[in-house]
């Protein structure tokens, strides 16, 4: 951490500040400029808050030189994770694809749906079972009896699941799971993630709808300190001005976090745009990027999803996603 | 809810749709005219995607005319909400003065605070004992040792104490606490919401950071509809792309909350700007814009401040806030 | 237009509300329903504030059903229009790739940068002589001279030259120039895009830092509704709280805007990042999802560029940047 | 400007770094850390590109520590300026309050809100002349008509004028305005700034809808470096997320700004809302942040005004808020 301070600053004020600093057990390197003066923070920083000292009359500016991540920070760990997921691997140079409806509503319905990724070439399934909607007068899902159903759906095909968990209480449900969902309004849910961390699970991390790429990071490193490092981030819009579709795709994201971590990135571009008829373009785009995988929603009859239908596919139109990335694909690599 | 359907469409095609909303349990009312078709949606359109009926190739746009929060309505409850926390009225011109430390570091710390800010005219005592921190390597507060102390600064003062809360398990803690503060980061978790709605404690709900008044409607709703009503809303910035404050002040988010609700509206200028010197002036602008409330960041020594540190006020700067926002006060009324 | 109106609107405040649209030479339909009555207004809507409207005490909501753009709108003009460049074509399945420097700033440089990207394949040259920089203080461009050396570099290599104007004033200068830039921050500079609509030139119109997709029609529709409708359209990323990235590039936009207008769209992956090693990925992904071409910088010596630098190529990046983007073309066609 | 070198450079890529840095005329202060290497950077370093810098291979992190705007620095001018307006004061403690409406339509209506707004207690008239609409389609003002027009005003009422200009070459019609505005949308038309910063008028710059406080400062800066200082900036709303107002007026910008500048400092309620019945709480609220004045739409039927009529008060409602606000300012100062 660097603090550049004043010129107007007193000795005095200084040495006020830099014993205070010696205090929080820092070691302080200073160098005297003809026009300020740089104190040089070497030690354990994270206790230091860098708005305070911001804030300090005689401090011009203050930046943190180290990035505050650290387990998934591909610079202590140069190499790709491989997540493997049920025989599914997933990251360096896996790719996945991740396909299902967005909510859970009949065995029926989710062992047809199950079916139909599995043939177009969907490596996971997904369903709804705990839905986190906006109104607490809208389709929560059918919970526990969803998760059955999707526990069937994995029996009948043999695909690992992938499904959203919104409780901590809830885990012992999860058991059967094979990839728990964080979605990205709990991004932020540091409880939740605490509690991901002791378990041993694959953790899909969606970056929440207002979040930096390095509160997500941060995010991900609670799960990692607390002993998990099974996690795959996913990129799915984030808020803008922008209202023609539902988020804006921060496709960038992609490539910038694969710099950043070594943890797989996916991205959904079935959230991101809210939009059937977008959902090819983005696929494409992301694997043109360099995404690790995919998750897509995919309806047996999007007409009359319960919810989020707007932007479910049909599974021919799936499949025919699946074949032009897989083109994509090959071009990347 | 209304449908406008493009001239294109034809009348199967109208009827096919018409035919299922009818099984939706909906009455549809069809205005047909010269450029478009329009489709009055009538009975409980909640199980309705409207995002579904906008992808619809028939569909040129759809639209709900209703509301959909419902108990924080101001339209069903004129009123204003008047809540009482331990002798202490908020909302219908009850203005409150909530003010404390970001964090609980010690005994004798809260104490100080707690007095100074009494004795400054603070109506109720703030501290954070479970602190939502982005990085895990942060310091988390002193968790439920703080929340001892908060509780000896209440019985030392009298004051009501409001502390946040991040995991429904930790309910039976927040006994004895007054109010209970869910975080921005939580607004929209809602399994913490549903538990917290099934308590009578006074919720005072922030603002998400990147969510829209009427998410922020939804939140309480969350609430009320399990049954507590006791809420006290705050505005604390939202997430721009300026970076000089840490967030954007939403001032005008208090006179439109008090028009779409009854619940009562705080604001919050410590977090919102990040700044201590800006304090003064946007609580002078929220009480000017109509606040029923103001939470204040006030710490003892706040060049030492374990956090938030730069947004801290000492005891004599918070003092002279009161003074000047209880003049603008007088104006308002 | 629709108007929606309260139940609670009296009789006699719904007539003056029709009175004065028809006064406005609109036929207005009315469809009276149970819980609201609907006017549907038919006619040149476009003198009709629709704020104005959603302000009136009466309306519940109002809506326009129509696009506003005219001319630049698919529905009316369903085939892409293809724009020829000096014998280069844009659109219509044509991809072209615009390379060159940010700042032209020696014949020597302009000369040594367009026979570089020619020969990696660049089908047009880019260079800023005119530059608008955020501060008075930061190099402007060579102005008139950098033209210059721009036109001796279109005489050496043949190729067509995309530069940038500031003021319509400058006109006379293009006189020889093919494609004239209109960037983010002028995208609506109304008095500019008016006087360019009145020449025969192409377009390079740039989407604003802050716009809507539909502002970035409208002010196609400025140019076109003077009579010029050689426009390409350039997605160039935009403000959003992420700082990581100069700009978020909104790859979306791409083909929602190649869906609701026949003009070609392309993209600017340099200034969309700021970062150099981002084009990679960035052409790459709006490629993928179906860009018309891309403008991507190149200098001779990133290191020592005079602004911008962060974001440009050397040539032999940019040659491996077009290998790719081919391959990936050929998946898309 | 600082430079942080990783410390995996070597000694011959820093020697390289610092030869270019002097090549530039800077003097370059090198400290040698345990852990970096830090470069202070002396001289003029405007013709730096940060950007270029921070992208670098062996630099970890560059930072501006001095301010780039010089003229309107408070730093090195600490007094308030403060301008005279034919006769009317703002700035240093002298608030404004401009008032009329948004477009002129008629001498009749100019007339009568112009009499309306000065009995209510205006000291300036606004009005516009040329208007900037999203659309061409619609009405764009009465232009050099509407200028006669507001001037007829301005001799009935003795009250000072502010009207908008959109094009240089229109500036020979504006001799007889007292302050010329220039819009959000033109707020970094650097080619109008420049030609504003050769004339003594006063001009009156509406932050962009998307800018920044720098970038607002740096566009003041443009006109200054031209040899104009009478400049009077007003906030009025960015855009964020959030849609149920049209802006999000940022308050906080005030005092920031305030701290930033010696510039009078106004806001525009009416803009900045988009809804006449948040003019009162956010006029309030911008004076109560230390607002220099306001600038405030009044209509005389808003009813029927040709645009932005939604935002617009009758006189008598200005009124109520001038007495309210004068209110406020005896608290504040």
């Amino acid at each position: 951490m660097i603090a550049v301070i004043k010129n107007s600053a007193t000795a005095d004020q200084i040495e006020h500040l830099v014993d205070w600093l010696k205090e929080q057990s820092l070691d302080v390197h200073i160098s005297k400029g003809a026009d300020y003066t740089v104190l040089g923070l070497v030690g354990d920083t994270t206790k230091i808050d860098i708005d305070l000292l911001n804030n300090l009359a005689i401090v011009e500016t203050a930046k943190r030189v180290s990035e505050p991540f650290k387990q998934c920070n591909r610079k202590f760990h140069p190499e790709d994770t491989v997540i493997d997921v049920g025989g599914v691997k997933v990251g360096g140079g896996n790719f996945c694809l991740i396909a299902g409806p967005c909510s859970i509503e009949s065995e029926e319905q989710i062992i047809e749906v199950a079916k139909a990724v599995k043939k177009a070439g969907a490596t996971m399934l997904r369903g709804g079972a705990f839905k986190p909607r906006t109104s607490p007068y809208d389709f929560q899902g059918l919970k526990a009896d969803g998760l059955e159903l999707l526990l069937e759906a994995k029996k009948v095909t043999g695909m690992p699941i992938v499904t959203e968990i919104m409780n901590p209480n809830h885990l012992p449900l999860f058991e059967e799971v094979d990839v728990i969902q964080v979605g990205a309004r709990n991004m932020q849910n540091f409880e939740l993630l605490k509690e991901l961390g002791k378990t041993n699970k694959t953790i899909l991390l969606k970056r929440g709808l207002a979040n930096t790429i390095k509160e997500f990071l941060m995010s991900a490193e609670y799960i990692m300190s607390e002993g998990n490092s099974n996690i795959i981030l996913c990129e799915r819009g984030i808020r803008t001005y922008e209202t023609y579709t539902r988020n804006t795709m921060d496709i960038s994201a992609i490539p910038v976090l694969q710099e950043l971590t070594h943890l797989p990135v996916i991205a959904d571009p079935s959230h991101a745009t809210g939009k059937s008829r977008l959902v090819l373009p983005m696929a494409m785009a992301s694997a043109a990027a360099g995404a690790d995988g995919l998750m897509i929603e995919v309806h047996n009859d999007p007409a009359k999803a319960l919810c989020d239908g707007a932007q479910s596919l049909t599974p021919e139109e799936f499949a025919g996603v699946v074949n032009k990335v897989n083109d994509v694909r090959k071009v990347i690599l």
